[in-house]
């Protein structure tokens, strides 16, 4: 079921700017569907968007109240729940990225039903999986990879779908986390579905196309990331992209939340390739993303010219630079 | 929270051997804990053991129930729902492979409450996993991959558990699926477990432990299974093993369920070792078990001579020959 839109952002009262992340990364990407935040007393974060009310948000057309902000200590505050049920009485839909299902909150529940709103868990999934079949798809599919988790995978095939789009190209971004879920109204987050329907999911979220359409698969985790790298395989089988884009911050030293050494960009790329091949024998990389928003200004180009000569690859900052390069090579070497 | 021992297996009305194949299994590895079988009318299945009323099992010393067989069509029937009452009003726990859970049942769930009996689902997992952390832990570990699923990895590492005990080595078989938690009390379906947390739920499987103490973590699927191999992955890097043995059908030409030709031995054991390597460098594969059953008999010893020469590596039939050579080779490479 897709998330209707436009979207009223709730911030509750996020400490800082950080806890509103799944709120900010909407507005990055469609502003156009943000008619506005609600922040309540003590809220250190803003998105950017006029502050509204619940009332003057459904009066500009809002459909859905996105609480797309973290909160402290796993407790939902009572305030938080009056706000939520309020929504529901104005007749918005509503959109959590809280672990706690909504339908699990007694007057959210019953709030909806009466008002016959639709509640979206975005961290389970609604739909019912099965396993992977591994048969082959029509359409062309592009995956992102990274060196680690939080290295810009999403953000680098959002980037692709939007240069694809500018181009005319039939692309379409598939979300596998809350805040792509968002940005696409439509997806599943692919680390919370049960393990053996990992490969499932992600065929289900790429489905036969039209042989000119790309899907710009958001790719998690990383192949190396010793917590992780299940579902990081299981959405490569699943996916079965024709083409990868390599993601990478270079002055990370140690995986997330690990202490693990970053793996190299070359083993990285050369492990999916492997990997990959299984269902898709065609696979190749055809670029390097990187987040250089850690480099000193002056290092930037150098880092990026010497990535390109030792991998033979596009590599470029998408903030700073755009996907231009990737998309062309994509082009090129993808019939 | 451990299955109490011994058990009545409870059969059904099963149509044929296979469907009753985890009661089966537990009467392979534990017949002293199984006093008895119960069949409904029309059961084609035999254990081989003897048939006994609840009330006599009771009498036996029965203390657990095992739903070891799988009902056709999914829908429980209500002679089954008649049965396990009975067994919980008999002071039975329950312990089922279905995929309904036993609380789902609004007869069962009353009356294991009002028995104060346990209800186990060997297919849903009893713990709240976490993330995989990746962290060393002492003790040394076995893990069995496949070429395939149903490949005998199951039966390999309880054939390696009871080698190694029979030379008063400190061995314990870990289960990650619904027959091996029957069969050692304890463990977990990982493939049922929530995808973020796969190596998490190895990692809890196979805990720290005296240094000369050796875990035997039952593998599931394969790396190169289209549909599964997230989960072998997940599986690999929880348990961290120092040595796999590396399973095998000789006569099969498809993965299970799919038409992938099956992987060879060689790129299956280098892509274990390459993968495995992240969370233990030391890793090494110590022998090839093969399930020969499909194999003219007159073949047998020059197929696994065969594999020998090949791999460099110890190659037996765990059923016909046992493991004693690849526990030889693994004591003497294993520090």
């Amino acid at each position: 079921m897709e998330i209707k839109t436009p979207y009223l952002l709730f911030l509750g009262d996020a400490p800082d700017q950080p806890a509103a992340k799944t709120a900010l990364g909407v507005v990055d990407w469609r502003p156009e569907w943000c008619v506005g935040q609600l922040r309540l007393p003590g809220c250190k974060a803003d998105a950017g968007v006029p502050d509204l009310t619940i009332g003057e948000a459904v009066a500009k057309g809002a459909k859905t109240l996105v609480i797309g902000v973290v909160n402290s200590g796993g407790v939902l505050p009572h305030s938080w729940v009056e706000t939520i049920v309020t929504a529901l009485e104005a007749g918005l839909d509503v959109a959590s990225g809280l672990h706690r299902r909504l339908q699990s909150i007694p007057e959210v529940n019953a709030a909806a039903e009466k008002h016959g709103r639709a509640l979206h868990n975005l961290r389970t999934p609604a739909e019912e999986f099965t396993t992977g079949k591994g048969a082959h798809r029509t359409g062309k599919r592009v995956l992102t990879v990274g060196t680690d988790c939080n290295v810009g995978k999403k953000y680098t095939a959002l980037a692709l779908e939007r240069e694809m789009r500018e181009r005319g190209l039939k692309a379409d971004f598939r979300a596998t986390g809350q805040t792509g879920v968002l940005i696409s109204r439509r997806g599943t987050s692919v680390d919370a579905v049960i393990a053996d329907f990992i490969s499932g999911a992600a065929e289900w979220l790429s489905p036969s196309n039209d042989d000119d359409h790309w899907d710009l698969v958001e790719g998690q985790g990383s192949i190396w990331h010793p917590s992780f790298a299940g579902v990081t395989l299981g959405l490569l089988h699943g996916a079965q992209p024709d083409a990868v884009v390599l993601c990478h911050e270079p002055t990370r030293t140690k995986m997330r939340g690990t202490d693990y050494p970053l793996p190299s960009i070359r083993s990285t790329i050369d492990t999916i390739l492997h990997l990959g091949r299984l269902t898709n024998p065609a696979i190749q990389c055809v670029g390097i993303a990187v987040n250089t928003s850690q480099l000193p200004e002056g290092e930037v180009a150098r880092y990026l010219k010497g990535l390109e000569r030792e991998h033979g690859l596009p590599a470029t900052d998408p903030i700073r630079h755009g996907v231009g390069p990737i998309v062309d090579r994509l082009l090129a070497c993808v019939p």
